[in-house]
């Protein structure tokens, strides 16, 4: 059987220098706290600071160049919950095409306000993707617009394969590079850069575990439809490969890896915390693929894909909740104590002498313990990791206070 | 009268090609948000992605290069809360010069943590930052150590300095810089960088309301005491410009603005939701002071300086709180409702009608209306602006629904 047609690198070095004027080529810089967190050498490629906040305008500029004048004047129409319709829209109205973008009625509202800010006219009218897909694709022929895919575009595909180019000007001696997968129109472009200048490259892809559709079909041998579930990584929620991707990604991948929620969730924390920056849950599955054990990056010098940073900041309040609570840094006890004067400061003097700093705290009057003259007391506190919960549940067992959990 | 010695353009450049190899030439990208923001052309040097996670490396490691032989085996002393602290380590570290740190008892967790990874000694014995300088001077002379100011030195000045030689590579033709002020260490540094080469530039220093020593030293002329009060912007708050410091700023910089907490929080906000980017509150008075009117940079090209980004990420989470409810897209409202069942349901299908998100909702049943029919709802709500706000109230008032405010 005849391998599919693939994009070359000529292609991708054509959209270099096609949208090399109006493109950020973005830092890539060594990190020295996520290399003492992963043990590895960390380098982060900060594409989420391009001006739309992801590497979708990389392939959208591309595309929109190479439509004939005629389709320029008419316009484009795709399907998009968010940064594909960014970066095409920006671009769009750069050059002066008009474009239309159908999203799905979740999509996120800062995603949708951006859009319409750089001029595009919005439809929103699709409960799923699929279906915002379909009308998409109806009203291209309808109206005589070019529908313009996400992924499975061999322009897209090369516009997004100038990322490659550049990491491997930034770091040229690299030995992996962890690369986010919604439909695979990144990784298929970085992927065919690294085998033509850099074969030994270990190319990794991340879905997340409620969005696997790329590391299913590579199993099953073909693009496989598997429905997604609700994911932070909400950018890779795609539910079928491209083919053209799908190909790419089979002969040129090494492995592409899942992550879950909880790990999304983390990473999210982690790149807020040790390397500063603002990453969407899809932009920071890479980390997350980063710390699973069987990937054995140690000493290594790799690249983390960090490919979008539109997240609302109310989701990154959550996840920073969250995420203190899975490390051990926000704990939540409910103490029984004396219903009596006194009963509340002989608690609170307790949990301030262990250090522990008290956010919250609530009576329970309707559900406490049998005993009336006893409440439950639900208490939200900020402690240093799980060592210093232990120590603190002991400073209770020891004064003889009971604690639900 | 003389003037002070001051520092030279030759001791920036000498200082960088000390430091070079080991100090991160950080990016100063274009913001396209932030531009469409401030009605300026905005670019953000985003040094808070050294290495620590500030700027102060610079001067650290010219001011470690600098010392004797025997000033090095013997070892450093500095008085820090946190960013001096951390970019003297870490460098005294790489070097193998042994580094002591005095600091605050209320230093920021994060801050010592760090630190102490990078090998140095810790004193946590002062209750304020002037007591942690009176310490480690008083350490230092018997010790033997080398005390190392974070601001007032000419190799801290010199250090810091080498950034307005980035800045000019960067962005050659820039109108203004906006730098935020502690000790005045940093405005110095890029102060004479700026009058040497490009003297047409704007210098606009940035104090916290709550810590505006060099502001008020400027206008008695002389370096001042001004006793901090609590600032979001903890990097900053320093009860005297260095004497070498103000002298520079009052000979080379246009003035020095005052910003004040509301302002600094939502900047912190802004930069997480438009730059993708973590800035501590000292990185983000830069941003805080590019919106103040007076300033008038309408379509100039403007460097904001963010100069570090040590930050709790549950301060975060607090700011992003705040700041949606001083952007009006989180409120707080008390109704008065039926305690009959029907009542919850009645208010909470109104709200959704407007598009108002329930975050949270409890009943306050001990201090409600004096009809016993009614009770107290407190509702949390995520809403779009204040005028859906006031959509909401116009909504409950039509359906007969008191609100407490």
């Amino acid at each position: 059987m005849l391998s599919a047609p693939m994009i070359s690198l000529d292609d991708v070095r054509a959209a270099r220098v096609r949208i090399r004027d109006s493109i950020y080529h973005t830092p890539c810089p060594y990190s020295l706290s996520l290399s003492r967190y992963c043990d590895a050498q960390i380098y982060c490629k900060l594409d989420h600071l391009q001006m739309t906040g992801s590497f979708k305008e990389r392939g959208a500029r591309n595309r929109l160049l190479a439509l004939t004048d005629a389709q320029k004047a008419k316009g484009v129409i795709a399907a998009s919950a968010g940064n594909h319709a960014l970066g095409l829209s920006y671009h769009g109205q750069l050059l002066g095409i008009p474009v239309t973008v159908v999203m799905p009625r979740w999509a996120p509202i800062v995603k949708v306000t951006n859009t319409r800010s750089f001029g595009a006219t919005i439809i929103q009218e699709a409960n799923s993707f699929e279906e915002a897909r379909r009308l998409a694709t109806s009203l291209a022929e309808e109206r005589g617009l070019t529908f313009i895919s996400a992924f499975d575009d061999p322009h897209i595909i090369a516009g997004q394969g100038t990322m490659g180019l550049e990491l491997l000007e930034d770091v040229p001696d690299l030995d992996a590079v962890i690369v986010p997968v919604g439909g695979g129109g990144l990784i298929a472009g970085i992927a065919t850069v690294m085998r033509a200048l850099r074969p030994q490259v270990q190319i990794i892809g991340v879905e997340p575990v409620n969005a696997a559709c790329m590391h299913v079909s590579l199993r099953v041998g073909k693009p496989t439809h598997v429905a997604p579930q609700p994911t932070l990584a909400d950018g890779l929620a795609v539910s079928t490969p491209g083919q053209l991707c799908f190909d790419i990604v089979k002969e040129k991948v090494d492995r592409v890896l899942l992550v879950d929620e909880a790990n999304i969730a983390l990473s999210v924390l982690r790149l807020l915390e040790l390397e500063k920056t603002v990453v969407e849950g899809a932009g920071a599955v890479s980390l997350a693929a980063a710390m699973e054990p069987t990937l054995d990056l140690r000493g290594k010098k790799v690249v983390l894909i960090l490919c979008g940073g539109n997240i609302d900041v109310t989701t990154i309040s959550r996840i920073i909740d969250r995420g203190l609570a899975a490390d051990g840094r926000l704990c939540r006890l409910t103490a029984l104590i004396s219903d009596r004067p006194g009963g509340l400061a002989n608690l609170t003097t307790i949990l301030a002498a262990t250090g522990a700093s008290i956010k919250e705290v609530y009576h329970d009057r309707h559900f406490g313990p049998a005993d009336v003259a006893r409440v439950a007391v639900n208490c939200i506190l900020e402690t240093r990791d799980f060592a210093h919960i232990e120590q603190i549940k002991t400073a209770l067992k020891d004064a003889r206070i009971a604690t639900l959990e």
